[in-house]
């Protein structure tokens, strides 16, 4: 079967997915770029950067997913479906190239975007949206997106194989915890954890038998 | 002049320094040993043990520390001021052979233990206490022993020359945090992380120009 996949989650080394003050023109709040340097510099995001293990790992974000189910946070900023325009803030051609399965209160039509991705907007149960995520998928993975809060309901629903968090040496202070109500779970888990000259730590988990 | 470091202060992936529910029984409360077993498992603790990277750290304890500061909540478990024999968890040898100074609102007569520790209790601000164990320690570097609470008063202060943390790979979810309250503070330090065999990473915090 498919596996259910977060790659590339970056926290704050005190465990903040996202800081404080989200709006339009910061996704992140006062977070701002710092959690994804790391990731700009690499090869796989620019043909002038670096190859080395954050490579490997940003690969992974592409590979072998049929569909990403993200939360309605990484949509939007707060209040984004008051406008009926919003189609996420990555431009005409999102970088997903898959269907992508919005988890919100606020159900639209879908949105075909170019290059292969497809908005569609599910107000559902974690397990509910994977069984439609896995139809749209295949044989393929289903990769989680984000944020931090929709991730902490499919853990807690028991319904991740392989976690891939990069803990970035920043302390943001506020914003959104990732590991909030998450007591114990490294018992289900292989737990690894490799440093990179970057400074960052690439963190994975991978349920047992899985 | 002497610096002031942390050194071996374990967290879990979450960020707790000690687990709830502290007794005379349980000195980490749920936490039990799982944020030192990583320490037990070296040559410097057991002569069986393993001389990797874990080692090195392990090492950095007492090379060149001529006195420790602690918080009470290290000293004793809640209530521990109440009990006029009350010496600590460690036997009649703590592991420390320096003076150790004990804040706490609690103060008593000093207590000399074998091996050349001395506790001296005090109730003062962290310049002071520093002052103090300072004099104590003639050249000799001065140990932040912990717990959470006291280390950050020391950070926010300002007076912490390097921080070395273990980030163990289990989540605790609750108890007491380290990084509450110390938002940004990686613009005065280096932040290196390094991950071990062992499963896991020495975050090492080194202030500029110390
Ligand atoms: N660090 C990273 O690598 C990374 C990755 C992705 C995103 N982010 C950032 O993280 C932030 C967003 O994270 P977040 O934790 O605030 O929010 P989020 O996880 O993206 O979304 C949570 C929201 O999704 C909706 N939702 C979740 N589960 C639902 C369900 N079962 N049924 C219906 N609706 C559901 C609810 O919104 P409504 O009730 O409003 O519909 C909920 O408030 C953004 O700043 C984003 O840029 C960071
Ligand atoms: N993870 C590790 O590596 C590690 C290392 C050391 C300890 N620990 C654990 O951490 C726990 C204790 O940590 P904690 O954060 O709860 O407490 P703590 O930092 O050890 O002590 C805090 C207490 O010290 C006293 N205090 C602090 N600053 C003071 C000041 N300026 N003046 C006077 N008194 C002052 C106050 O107690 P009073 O008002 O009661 O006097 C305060 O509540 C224990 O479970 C211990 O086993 C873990």
């Amino acid at each position: 079967m498919s596996r259910v996949r977060v790659q590339n989650f970056s926290i704050s080394l005190d465990g903040f997915g996202t800081g404080e003050g989200q709006s339009r023109d910061a996704h992140f709040g006062h977070a701002g770029d710092r959690l994804h340097e790391w990731m700009f510099a690499t090869r796989s995001w620019d043909q002038g950067g670096s190859s080395g293990v954050d490579d490997l790992f940003v690969q992974q974000f592409e590979s072998g997913i049929g569909a990403e189910i993200m939360g309605a946070g990484k949509f939007g900023h707060p209040g984004w479906h008051e406008d009926p325009d919003w189609k996420g803030a990555w431009g005409p051609n999102p970088p997903f190239h898959t269907p992508v399965f919005v988890l919100t209160h606020h159900t639209r039509p879908s949105i075909e975007m170019e290059g292969g991705t497809t908005f569609h907007f599910l107000d559902a149960s974690p397990a509910e949206a994977l069984k439609t995520a896995r139809e749209a998928a295949g044989d393929r993975d289903i990769r989680l997106g984000g944020g931090a809060t929709m991730i902490r309901e499919f853990v807690v629903a028991g319904l991740v194989d392989h976690m891939h968090v990069v803990v970035v040496p920043i302390l943001l202070g506020r914003g959104v915890r990732l590991w909030d109500g998450l007591e114990g779970i490294e018992k289900d888990y292989r737990v690894e954890a490799t440093s990179s000259s970057s400074g960052v730590t690439h963190v994975t988990f991978t349920r047992n038998g899985a």
